[in-house]
């Protein structure tokens, strides 16, 4: 008597921590989210650029700070241990990449050189809510060899209002400060430790404005009615250049400052087309990134105020001076699309629908002539219809289920025998006979 | 007397080897290729899903063979070579990954689940011409829980027709055969070791008929008679049906021939409606992995005939029995992007021209109002033109001068006062009011 072998249970594939994957219907508006975001980055005469999803080693490490301990190397998975060390790298964000790009290709390139570029990037982060292993970035940035007009510093705030309003991503506000402006206020107070000093203000929206006073005193030895001057500006916060006034106020007198203010300035002014609410002077901004000089930006959901900033950026004098001789200045900013996404997602605030894009099923009557329906949905097809055949010698309604369960919102019946055919509006239940003019509603 | 620090050589990045990576002109032609490619994709209903770069290696590793030695595993950089195996790597295809969507999403999908999907996917390979450590694949699948309908092993190679056709790749063959087919008729020959016969006639296209007769003959011990069958078969190659009574003619008798015969004949005769010369039936083709069990598909760019295939794929019966206690049959294509891309455009045969999508350039007139300038370029965006603005305060000639290397066919010029604005057109060089009706010809 022979036994049935026994099978082995089958492995059960598991989501990987920290790395997102979804379901047809939720990518299908992904999909419309990274459209539109292009349309408008294209709108605006940026060029899309790709680039590997590995750097080498050492141009990675080049920047320095917390992201080198997150950065996953490549080895081949057979290779033995005692291989020389891995050569190259993923990327943890987009500017690294650029900065080489430029540098690499510096003479083919245009310049004002507008770019942008939307690619995965890796970080061997914890994984918690907005912080992933692998999340998607899309970035804008403008890199001249000299001087890059502080017009671009103002576009680009107005693209990302374009595209936030476009997405839908709810309530958001875009705050716009300039790091002249902290410097100059710090070093008009006498302030030694400036860079310290303004990595405990940009710690203003977590430890509020005690929590800043107290570091600042008892952190940096700051006198306790500098210290409160320094809270005070960080408290400013305007919708128009009102906060000009306000900052003079304070009464600290600094050259930095006053070049500071007139580009912040600058930038609110030039973008007075955009509603009021969205964009505001919130002097609180530092940026931690030392390479940003000038205007920095960070955007936040408003529905979220726990959740990090959806998007940011600013502008930086020296790109790419580790691989040329020279100096290249910028603005740019970079708007973390897996971060919103995924929290709107959570939040059932994702318009979720049909799980196919399909306009059309066209249907196979049992024991047709399938050339004549294969031409039927070529027909559509050919007029920009998304159609779709059910090619299984099924009944109609096990068909008409198939549409259903898939979110497709027509289906046809071909006319037997030179009979025009029907179209059923599965929405209405609605059938009618159609031309070969019609199209989806 | 001080002296000027000496300053230490900048770092020079170049290219990684294996890696492409292409200049914004080049880059934009590769988007339209991706958005010709995705909307065929869809206008047939193919669904889009994207999967993360990483897999388990568990996962990565079940398929087996030769792939395995090219997996990319990822480490943190920083941690110490005693750490734990890493658990993740790069996917090396998009088969494998879909495979694994497929079990773990099964309950939230419907079937038949036919979807596309465009990643990159990364392999240790020795970098040679055709073959990249990173490159792109766009690969369709249709999976279903019994049977998939032979129908869709019609549509597939009509889809890939589209797409070729739509792209330009020059003259292409696609080239079906059936697995049952090359199974049966051995099987009839008395053949003990089919697999490896299979293995040494897919060699065809290389060694030759010479090569594979003499391969069977001194490798498996098969007759020099029965041999020169296995070659006659692989020396048939049609347009139409008529491949089976060629194959009759060879005298073999095999239920699972006929059966194979009976498919082949199925798919070739529902792709008629394609122009003569682009489909054939031939079967010298076999694919090398095993996990094919019927249509099997192969293309190859006919300028190129040493060239690799560019597209490849076959039907298969069991896709998810790794990780499900079922068996899911279907049919796939998978289109090597870069391959077909990097060839065509070494060969020079893109079309690549401007270095920018920009439609309209505007002029800033210096000393202008920057709002009303701003304003125009807003007034053409929203019409759906790509309108770039020159921000810097330079004089005209120098902005012509950047829209001509940028290729931006036409430049505005704000009127002042009041004055209607002017177009120029950069090819022909006339100039023309506007009104703001106007749009880009």
């Amino acid at each position: 008597m022979s036994t049935k072998p026994s099978t082995p249970a089958p492995y059960k594939p598991e989501p990987i921590t920290g790395y997102t994957e979804w379901l047809p219907e939720v990518r299908l508006v992904e999909l419309r989210w990274l459209d539109h975001i292009r349309s408008v980055f294209e709108s605006y005469g940026f060029c899309n650029i790709e680039t590997p999803a590995v750097e080498e080693i050492e141009v990675l490490s080049a920047k320095g700070g917390d992201t080198e301990k997150e950065i996953y190397a490549l080895r081949r998975l057979y290779e033995s241990p005692n291989d020389a060390e891995p050569r190259v790298a993923l990327h943890y964000d987009l500017t690294v990449p650029m900065a080489r790009y430029v540098a690499q290709h510096y003479n083919d390139l245009v310049f004002p050189f507008k770019r942008y570029q939307m690619q995965k990037v890796w970080r061997g982060e914890r994984p918690q809510e907005g912080r992933y292993r692998e999340f998607l970035q899309c970035d804008i940035d403008v890199i001249d060899n000299e001087d890059v007009s502080m017009s671009f510093d103002a576009e680009l705030p107005i693209i990302v209002y374009e595209i936030f309003q476009g997405l839908g991503v709810g309530p958001f506000s875009i705050n716009v400060n300039n790091r002249k402006i902290l410097q100059g206020f710090y070093q008009g107070l006498g302030i030694e430790q400036v860079t310290e000093a303004i990595r405990i203000a940009d710690k203003f929206d977590k430890i509020g404005a005690d929590g800043v006073l107290k570091s600042l005193v008892e952190q940096l030895n700051i006198p306790a009615d500098v210290a409160a001057k320094c809270v005070a500006l960080a408290q400013i916060r305007t919708g128009d250049s009102s906060f000009v006034e306000r900052v003079r106020a304070l009464g600290v007198q600094s050259e930095l400052l006053e070049t500071g203010l007139t580009e912040l300035q600058f930038v609110i002014d030039h973008m007075k087309d955009i509603p009021a609410g969205h964009i505001w002077a919130d002097l609180s901004i530092a940026r931690g990134l030392d390479y940003y000089t000038g205007t920095v930006y960070e955007c936040k959901l408003l529905d979220y105020p726990g959740y990090p900033s959806v998007c940011s950026g600013g502008r930086y004098e020296n790109l790419v001076g580790a691989y040329l001789r020279k100096k290249l200045p910028g603005v740019g900013l970079s708007i973390g699309l897996t971060r919103i996404f995924a929290k709107l997602l959570k939040d059932g605030k994702l318009p979720v629908a049909a799980k196919s894009g399909t306009q059309l099923l066209v249907v196979y009557p049992q024991g047709a002539d399938r050339d004549a329906v294969r031409r039927i949905a070529a027909h559509y097809r050919a007029k920009g219809v998304k159609v779709e055949m059910y090619h299984e010698d099924k009944k109609t309604p096990k068909q008409l289920q198939y549409a259903v369960r898939k979110g497709i919102p027509y289906v046809l019946f071909p006319g037997a025998d030179g009979a025009p055919h029907q179209v059923k509006n599965l929405a209405t239940g609605e059938q009618v006979e159609v031309t070969a003019d019609w199209l989806p509603g």
